[in-house]
């Protein structure tokens, strides 16, 4: 299945006052969970939309709206970001997280980190206090302790949920059936983009990473011009899937360059590197964008993804394709 | 100064096989080195030259003819890239790589490796044996073990003029003196750029960092887009210079996209990119590019570049701006 959701023509525009987030893409299909776990996703959904757009419609930066929403994505297990990330092969949780601003060209990134709570803030810090764009593993979590962000032990993230994942992760590798892993196996992100009244685009993504991940691997989530992008010329995107193929697209950047060189709107830069290229290398996953003029997209071409929006004559949450 | 070199027309496209090197970019004016250095520095770019273009010139791979031209430099004290890389605050040597593959747009790169004889190579194997683009750290060496690359003792990467240059950039820090920083300070990469007979391009960087980096700081030279990117349908870059703007203007990529989407040449992009963009924000740097068709650039807004091209009409290596 593969999906582009752009808004409806008559509200294009209406109100460039935006934010959109995403809560991971993957197997979603209607059925993969009851009625009360779709409330409850929802609902999460809608809070960090919620606490977002009330920053922006009080004139707040768009910086602080992406960094509310994704900081209630991480604090809540639901979705593969800071409590209820995934587990390692060596049954840790380590974290990832970026952040850019479109009017400064700033970006702060964080790989690896397993105890600073919320990676997303940490990510904003280095963007904010450090002459550096980012920080891996246990230097990250150092520059965390000097910068005063709130460190937690490592048990912190643990879910049970999770842990039991992992657990059937191992066992199915064990058993070399890959095919059975959890349909949620492979990976998980949240992310936020938003414009501001004064016109400025910002972008941010977190991950918990992929599940049994080994050797320290590094996905897209705190790749500048892979899992995060934002520039006011053209547009903010946040990225969600398969991360070894968002990186060798350089997905971000790309679609943010369909639209400053090619003349693409943002749904048509999206719709070609997700439904067209992704979909070529054999990758899936999605993405949100949201340009300097308020058009938006959420495309993916997995068959759902965790996903919402609110402007000034909007407010939707989705989770599978429609 | 700002240099922006291509080649000369008459020479464009008369044999699209074609290897680009630099060996970093930075304060390099005339009389920096003695005679005796510069034709050290020269010599052994033009041995990377031959060693890269000999595998082109027998039908041979691009990937194989960056990997030998870096490993080259690699195995130089004179690069910081490998033996001879610059020490961390810990006094420390750790390494970055990356590389990719124009064809398949696969790539590799290693972050903060310490023990891996060949950065580059590490990179290869990431792209090659790995479902995985990039690992950091303690990961990546786990890897190199498992996958049979040559591991040798830290001290190998130990040079005395590195070591005095660190004890010399503390001691200057301690006394505030920032301006007084060795002039190499900070940074410094190699990297190579290769077309082959088939029409396939490859990028491939190494670098030992920065000196005095802490908190497990990732520049440009593992980032796909911004250190390294190559694509058969626009261009091949490596960049050296103030990585955090390298990545933050994802440089490689961004070359590339204007080739690909704004039809500029390889120099008007690169020279866009170093020149305009790069300049504004405020950073330094160079990038060598290669075209599909041969074109090549070798451009910079510092005053040197280490750098090199050799193809079937030309070979020319040099260090300060002309």
């Amino acid at each position: 299945m593969t999906v582009a959701m752009a808004q409806p023509a008559e509200e294009r525009n209406a109100s460039p006052v935006t934010i959109v987030i995403h809560g991971g893409a993957g197997a979603l299909s209607p059925g993969r969970y009851s009625p009360e776990e779709e409330a409850a996703f929802k609902a999460k959904l809608a809070e960090a939309l919620d606490a977002g757009y009330a920053i922006l419609e009080q004139g707040g930066a768009s910086l602080d709206a992406i960094e509310a929403a994704i900081v209630l994505m991480e604090d809540s297990p639901l979705f593969n970001a800071g409590k209820g990330a995934v587990f390692t092969r060596d049954g840790k949780n380590e974290l990832d997280a970026s952040v850019m601003d479109g009017a400064s060209l700033n970006a702060g990134a964080v790989a690896g980190v397993t105890k600073v709570k919320n990676p997303i803030r940490l990510a904003r810090a280095v963007m904010k206090k450090s002459e550096h764009v980012m920080f891996a593993r246990e230097g990250a979590e150092e520059f965390a302790t000097e910068h005063g962000l709130e460190i937690v032990k490592p048990k912190y993230f643990h879910t049970d949920h999770r842990w039991d994942a992992y657990k059937r992760a191992l066992e199915n590798e064990k058993k070399k059936k890959e095919s059975r892993q959890p349909r949620d196996f492979k990976y998980g992100t949240v992310g936020a983009v938003a414009l501001d009244a004064n016109g400025n685009l910002a972008a941010g993504t977190s991950t918990g990473g992929m599940t049994l991940k080994r050797y320290g691997r590094v996905g897209d989530a705190p790749i500048i011009g892979a899992g995060t992008f934002a520039d006011n010329k053209s547009c903010a995107v946040s990225s969600t899937g398969h991360g070894e193929y968002f990186i060798r697209l350089t997905i971000a950047r790309e679609i943010c360059a369909q639209v400053e060189y090619a003349g693409k709107t943002v749904d048509e830069a999206a719709d070609d590197v997700i439904n067209n290229r992704l979909q070529k290398l054999g990758g899936d996953g999605g993405v949100i964008v949201l340009g300097a003029d308020g058009d938006y997209a959420m495309t993916f071409n997995t068959d759902g993804m965790f996903r919402g929006v609110k402007n000034a004559v909007t407010k939707e949450v989705a989770i599978y394709g429609e």
